[in-house]
This record gives structure tokens, sequence and C-alpha cells, in this order.
């Protein structure tokens, strides 16, 4: 079996030695560029990391994790020119460095690279692959719709909210490890359940980049602790305090949702204070272990070998635990 | 055999159709809006008639014809967002209608169902016709990024100019023949030939389109004569006009390009009157007719079976001969 250091490494390896060598070349630079960024590549590693459960190689795994890197960094690519975020991990985002059409356009072409690179696998099964990977994507911009719509509501509900972050988030790590599992020699049956496993961790870690971004630490985050609360943006942390909120509560919070001018500061300070009033962030602490749970039970099938299961639980653990 | 009509019918029927029953509702409006607004066909009529060409039904070729349907719009939706234009087909476009992001995601969204149907056809060259499809969505992705750097320059060459309408244009009607063909039982010999026409045929197809933009009838044409000319758009005519033009000729047409205030009429006349000059039109009719005889020549070869071609040399006369 790979440690999980292994399989990190090798994902690195992999992705710096895409290449792209169609022409004009200035379509694929963007592509390159937004690559070379970094992130955890967690998609990736899941796909290495379902495939060792089941193989003691994980060859046969590397190109779909190759495809999802790809199509994970596609989303950020589209998402950020339509969030319009100027920064990307610490480096300015692809319409910001160079313009929205490049982005809209190279965006394109990288989806399109996803596909070629999944349709490539030499494996009997990857019709399913494709297949899952369609469903999967479409999944993701249905959730992605449901974020921005949200945008002008104040009325989004925690189920509606779950459902959208099991499209935008979780999909794509339970299809991860779905798409390693089979590549490793998976029967559907556990296929399956790593699917499952990959939903309960995708929404914990969601919900968990939702609580770090109010309640982390500044020195070890990262990004600046308030972001959030100073867009608005409609987290599970907001959600619940709007539905929980008294008369009083509920017109503090809409006030400061309102203003235009303010404080930033004091803004984010007064709307934490309405969460800490209202034990917000031990509600979200309660729903992230709960999914957490779900994902060990799940993990607990007799029908998974679980001798195997180990690094799995490790890199989960890592995204549950995590301070950044 | 069917008819030409018979064709185009099955066609409209088929897109009729096509539903999306995905939820956000809200991000499959706009796809099936922009596939209700009509136009030609002409991609999905060609892969149709490239298989009638070597089988007596044409049930295979549907879902490939519909796939090339639904991505052709998909890069009109994404072209006029990065175009900024505000009519297609007489109706409002997308990111008009909706909103930037709407244009993104949605179609985002449509090259993702695209795919769905080329890679759901039941066909043991299924991996092949995918292969085939990516190829020409990435040379179309390229080509639209050439015409995008065009736009700040005035040297680009006639070599330049028709290899970024090749990609742009000509690749999706060659790819459409050569996967029609291919549903229907050709060889490969057989297939390349329905591609290689269809290039000369796009190619012609795109220097018509130039053409009738500058010298068609405003009263058959549907747009404004001259449309081109204002916003400066490196056609073949203007290319060779600023290739071939005296000193004095460039100097003018320069001039009106860097003009910002300007009376529209004023600026179509005057330019079109140093296209005359240099007898662009002829220049580029004799181009159109040169690709034309190219294709008729490749339609030659004993190859093809020549009691079945009529349809498809029919419908190549309409777009050669057509004035809107």
């Amino acid at each position: 079996m790979y440690t999980f250091k292994e399989i990190s490494d090798r994902i690195e390896a992999e992705v710096e030695q895409l290449r792209f060598p169609y022409s004009p070349e200035s379509l694929y630079t963007p592509i390159e560029y937004i690559l070379s960024l970094g992130g955890k590549r967690v998609r990736p590693a899941l796909t290495l990391i379902g495939c060792n459960i089941f193989n003691d190689s994980v060859e046969d795994s590397v190109q779909a994790a190759l495809a999802l890197e790809v199509f994970h960094n596609f989303t950020l690519l589209h998402d950020d020119l339509m969030d319009q975020a100027d920064i990307r991990r610490g480096q300015p985002t692809v319409h910001r460095k160079w313009d929205a059409n490049t982005a809209i356009l190279s965006g394109d072409a990288m989806l399109i690279v996803a596909y070629r690179l999944i349709t490539e696998i030499r494996n009997p099964q990857t019709p399913l692959f494709i297949k899952l990977f369609s469903d999967m994507a479409l999944e993701i911009c249905g959730g992605q719709q449901y974020d921005m719509k949200f945008e002008n509501r104040t009325d989004v509900t925690e189920e509606e909210y779950l459902e959208m972050i099991r499209l935008k988030t979780a999909v794509l790590l339970g299809t991860a490890l779905k798409i390693g599992a089979l590549s490793g020699g998976a029967t559907p049956e556990q296929a399956d359940l790593l699917y499952e496993y990959g939903i309960n961790i995708g929404l914990a870690f969601q919900l968990k980049d939702d609580l770090l971004d109010t309640y982390g630490d500044a020195a070890t985050f990262g990004k600046n602790i308030g972001g959030d609360i100073l867009c608005n943006k409609k987290t599970y942390l907001l959600i619940n305090a709007l539905q929980m909120a008294t008369a009083a509560q509920y017109t503090e919070l809409l006030n400061w949702m309102d203003k235009k001018q303010f404080n930033p500061e004091e803004k984010i300070r007064a709307v934490r204070s309405v969460y800490d009033e209202l034990n917000i962030q031990r509600l979200c602490e309660n729903k992230i272990e709960s999914y957490y749970k779900n994902a060990q039970e799940i993990l607990q099938s007799p029908l998974l070998p679980q001798g195997r299961l180990s690094v799995l639980s490790e890199v989960s653990n890592k995204l549950m635990f995590r301070e950044s």
C-alpha cells in the first residue's frame, strides 16, 4: 500500500508533467497557470487512494485522477469569474491576470481536456467512468447555479443549503473515490459505499470551510477571517442564524447585510456576536461531527477490506481536523 | 434515400423533442431558449446526409447529429458573450436576456450535455466519435482564440485568416459529415473524403458569409449590410484590402478603423469603395469558387457511391449560392 505522502508526491509529479502541446499557446497558458497554483489536490488523491484500497498498484487510476483535477480547476476558473474573485491561492485569478474572455475560453478548453483525459483511459469500464463524470459535472453546474441564486435570498433553508453543497462540493469527492475504486477492481457495491463515504466527507469538508472562515485562526487559516460575513455569503452559519434568530437578532443581521458602507471589523464582530448568542459554532460542529460519524460507519462495512482503509481514514481526518 | 426536406424536418422534430429534465430549471431554460431560436441546422443535417450516403436508414446518426447541434449552439452562446453581441437570430442573446453568469454556466452545462449525447451513442465506434468530437471541440476553441487575437492586429495574413476559419467553422462541418458517414457504415477512407469535402465547403461557407455581410442585398440578407465594416472585423475582405492597398488606400482604411465617431453609412461607403478599387469582391468570389471546386472534385472520387451524393450536392449548392 502507498502512504499518503507517496500518493501526494505522485499526484504532484503527474500534474506537473501535464502538458498541452496544442496551439494556440495563449489558449493553454492560462490552463497551465491555474494548475500550477497548487492546492490540496484532494480529489486526485482520493482517486488513487480509492484504487489502492483494492489494488496494490495505482497506475490504472492515474489518468482518471488527472481528469478530475483538471475538471476541478476548470470549475474554479469559471466560478472565480462568475464570483468576480481577484485572488486564488494567493495569486491573481485567470480573469484578472488575463481577461474575462480568456477565462471563458480557456475554461471551455479545460473542460474538453478533462473529457479527453477521461475518455482516453484504457479500461473496459471507461464508458461507465464517462457517464459518472458527466453526471457529476452537471450536478456541479447545478450546485453553482443554486449557490448564485441563494445570493439574492434571505430565506434559504438548511435543507436547500445542504443540497447545494452536496452538488457543488460533495459529488466530486464521492465520484473521485468511486472511479478510483472501480479502477482498482472494486465491485459496484464497494464503489457505491466509497461514493457515499465521499459524499459525507465532502459535506463535512464544506461545513468545515464555512466554520473556519468565521471561527478560524487568522495566523493558520491563510485567508482573512470573516470574508464570508463581509460578502453576506449564505453559509451554514448565516442560514441557521437567520432561521433561529429572534426578531431583534434577525433585524440586526439584515441591517448589517443591507449596509453598503461599514467598518469591516465592526460588521464581522457584530454578526459573529449574533452567531455566538445563537450558539451557531456548536451547531455547525455538531453537523460536521454527524457527517463524519456517518462516513466512519460506512467505512466499517464488512464489504470493504478493513485492513486497507487506513490511508483513506488518515486523509479524511486531515480534512476534518484541519485549521486551514 | 431521404430528400433534403425530409432530413430537415427530421432534425427540426428531433431538436424540438430534446428535453433537459434536470434541475435546477434555471440552468436549462437558457439552453432550451437558444436551441429554440432555429437557424439553418446545417451541421446536424450534414450528419444525417453523411449517414444516408452509406445507409438507407439515418437512425444511427440522429444522436450524433443532436450532439453536434447542441455543441454548435454552446459555441454560439459563449461566443456571443465574448463578442458582447446583443442579438442572435433576431432575438436577445442569452447574456442579454439573462446575464453573463447565466451564459457562462448554462454554456458549460450545454457542453457537458453535448458530451453526454455523443457518449451515449450505442455504436462500437462511439470511442472514435468521442475522440473526433474532442479534437474538433479543441480546434474550435483555438479558432475562437485566434479570431479574438486578430481584433487587435492589422497585419493578419490571408493564410492566418484561412487557418482561423478552418478551425472556427470548417472542422465542425467536416466532423459532422465524417461522424455521420461512419455511423452509416462508411470506410475510414470514405469518411475522410467527406471530412475533406466538409472542410472545403466550410471554408467557402464562411467566405460567403464575409462577402454577404458587405455585398449582400439588405432585403434578402436579414441582417444589416456592412456590420463587419462598422466593427472593423478582420474578414477576408478587409485582410486582403489591407495587404493589397496602396499607401493612400491603407491610410484611408486605417483612418476609418481608428475613428470612434462616424456616420455608419459613410464609413461603409468609404471602405467598400476601397474594396471596389482593389476588386476585393471578385477576389473573394474566386476563393469561394476554388474551394467549391475542390469540394466537387473530392466528391467525384471513385471510392464514393456516386449515385447517392445528390442531396449532399444540393445542400452544398444551397450554402454556396445563398443570399442570406
